[in-house]
């Protein structure tokens, strides 16, 4: 068992990214000295995960105010390009913000993206504590995309939990969506299931419901993108489907995420916006074409599951319960969190 | 528009299959000299579909007849070697049992291939037009896996329904599951409609929740591999989890298949035998390795579908509809059946 190397690190006076494009056939490390290097790893998923993008967009901000031309509109300027990256994870926004206050005040960047990236750590520890506690001995759970270590820069939120949980003798077998059409499960949760020792299986995403009619899964835990104040989340496109067919077979859906990703200037998953990608992604495979000639395709990369499918958000300050929205508005984070610019 | 060739033909006393496999890159036939050449094109879904691999078959009884060794010993191994081939799609059990039937009546085999495939040809253009008049005008409809010209031999089930219904203006759009893991929605179904010019978007699989929730769909066909007595309904894996889907969103869900697909002899769903196949079908795509080395997969072919849920059953001789087991009952061919061996 070699435990999966944490994805993002500051080095040299540069921001290095395990790039995620390669894996799981090569451990490549992506190096960005310039902000724009940032941006374009996150534009093309060489680090993607709602918490990862917020930290690397930290260490961007601290990139541009290290540069030859830094200077507060440098940073502002980087910023407003890092946004501009990936719409639909809030994490992003939330960590942009923070960036601008502490630029106002002031404080040095990299030490702030320094203290965001173990803040994630310290949450992902304490949400994966809270969540074991939900599982039961043998249990057989079903996640989708990639909510690990790769996906946060921390132990991992969904995936954080599945392995906190293993730990505790609480899970006897994960089933991995595959997770197209860029295939984060079938590439990365894989890569780290195999490395934690925790007994899978990969599986198409269209064989959830089949395992759930039959009996073979006990729990779902998914991670986010973003929750908004009513409870309503965003994740990985698929998410929604998983949770009205656990709603159906009366099996417990779970959302790990840190309190970062809840966003209380958005009221509803209605208003959270979902970011549509290349239709190419979805005509090829693994870099073939599959689709004929002149076909076109839609792909949406996120959709959004109703807060009243949802039976727990597992965070750092415990696990929030039914009803979302009070217990969301309890949360110091959802309250007090100002909405991101 | 170039319409899609029919893709089973007797030619030259040998059967020719258009090799599904090499499509949409490619139109290349498949000559089966040889049973055993017609078993390997259905093992490995040269030719794929449940009327149309049930045609194959039968096709393959008339190799046996004429073969050097022909004799009904001949002709019986030959019935056992392609039932053999695949579990889930009684076609290809009812065609074999017609072939039995046939030989026991010293009626000439390839003159039953011929009149099976006619009689398909004649039940998918039944059925198209049955199925059309479900429709509305400017319908946004959803199908999965591929259930057309090329699954058929005829104009195709769920696919000759919504070409029917285009042509009677009643489709504005169809949105095609590219159906994990062998894509036959990417490849085959995208192929066809493009070739109809029926206008068309595909998507992941897991995209469908998404659509529903967002008001795109409008209807749902999809085909079958097997329909019990009691109306469940067998076919390609991700099809109950549409289902399941189509209820909450209180979309119309229907299954298109000629009679030969109702088995009477199955009583329920639970008695349908599902194909497993390879676990490689998930962990590669077009010969690449997706999943890290060692990692596994299960890959069920086939899910099942409750009566409860589908809303209607286009055959050949008019829409069964709900109570799906009391209309199944009372078709003909349901009812007159006889058990396959």
């Amino acid at each position: 068992v070699s435990l999966t190397p944490e994805p993002i690190r500051w080095r040299d006076g540069a921001l290095e990214l395990l790039d995620q494009r390669c894996l799981p056939h090569a451990e490549q490390w992506l190096r960005c000295e310039r902000v724009e290097d940032v941006a374009e790893a996150i534009e093309t998923l060489a680090v993607r995960g709602a918490p990862a993008i917020g930290i690397a967009a930290a260490y961007g901000l601290a990139l541009a105010a290290r540069g030859p031309s830094a200077d507060a509109g440098a940073v502002i300027d980087a910023a407003r390009r890092l946004q501009a990256t990936r719409p639909t994870a809030v994490n992003l926004a939330w960590a942009l913000e923070e960036g601008r206050r502490a630029l106002a005040e002031g404080r040095d960047l990299l030490e702030l993206a320094c203290a965001l990236h173990e803040a994630q750590r310290e949450a992902d520890r304490a949400l994966s504590s809270y969540g074991a506690a939900l599982f039961a001995a043998g249990d057989r759970v079903l996640t989708h995309c990639n909510a690990g270590v790769l996906a946060t820069g921390g132990s991992g939120t969904a995936l954080g939990v599945i392995g906190a949980a293993f730990a505790a003798g609480r899970v006897a077998h994960v089933w991995a969506c595959e997770t197209r059409p860029l295939l984060q499960g079938a590439r990365l949760t894989a890569w780290e299931l195999q490395r934690a020792g925790i007994p899978f299986a990969l599986v198409t995403d269209s064989s959830a419901g089949l395992l759930m009619a039959r009996g073979l899964v006990d729990r779902i835990v998914v991670g986010a993108d973003r929750i908004a104040a009513n409870g309503d989340v965003a994740n990985k496109v698929g998410t929604y489907t998983l949770a009205v067919l656990a709603a159906r077979h009366g099996i417990g859906f779970y959302v790990a995420a840190p309190l970062s990703t809840v966003d209380a200037a958005t009221a509803t998953g209605d208003d959270i916006p979902l970011e549509r990608r290349s239709a190419d992604e979805v005509l090829a495979f693994a870099g073939e074409r599959v689709a004929p000639a002149g076909a076109g395709a839609e792909n949406w990369a996120f959709d959004v599951t109703p807060a009243a499918l949802v039976h727990g958000i597992v965070t750092e300050a415990g696990v929030l319960e039914p009803p979302l929205d009070r217990a969301i508005a309890r949360t110091r984070g959802g309250a007090l969190r100002s909405a991101p610019a």
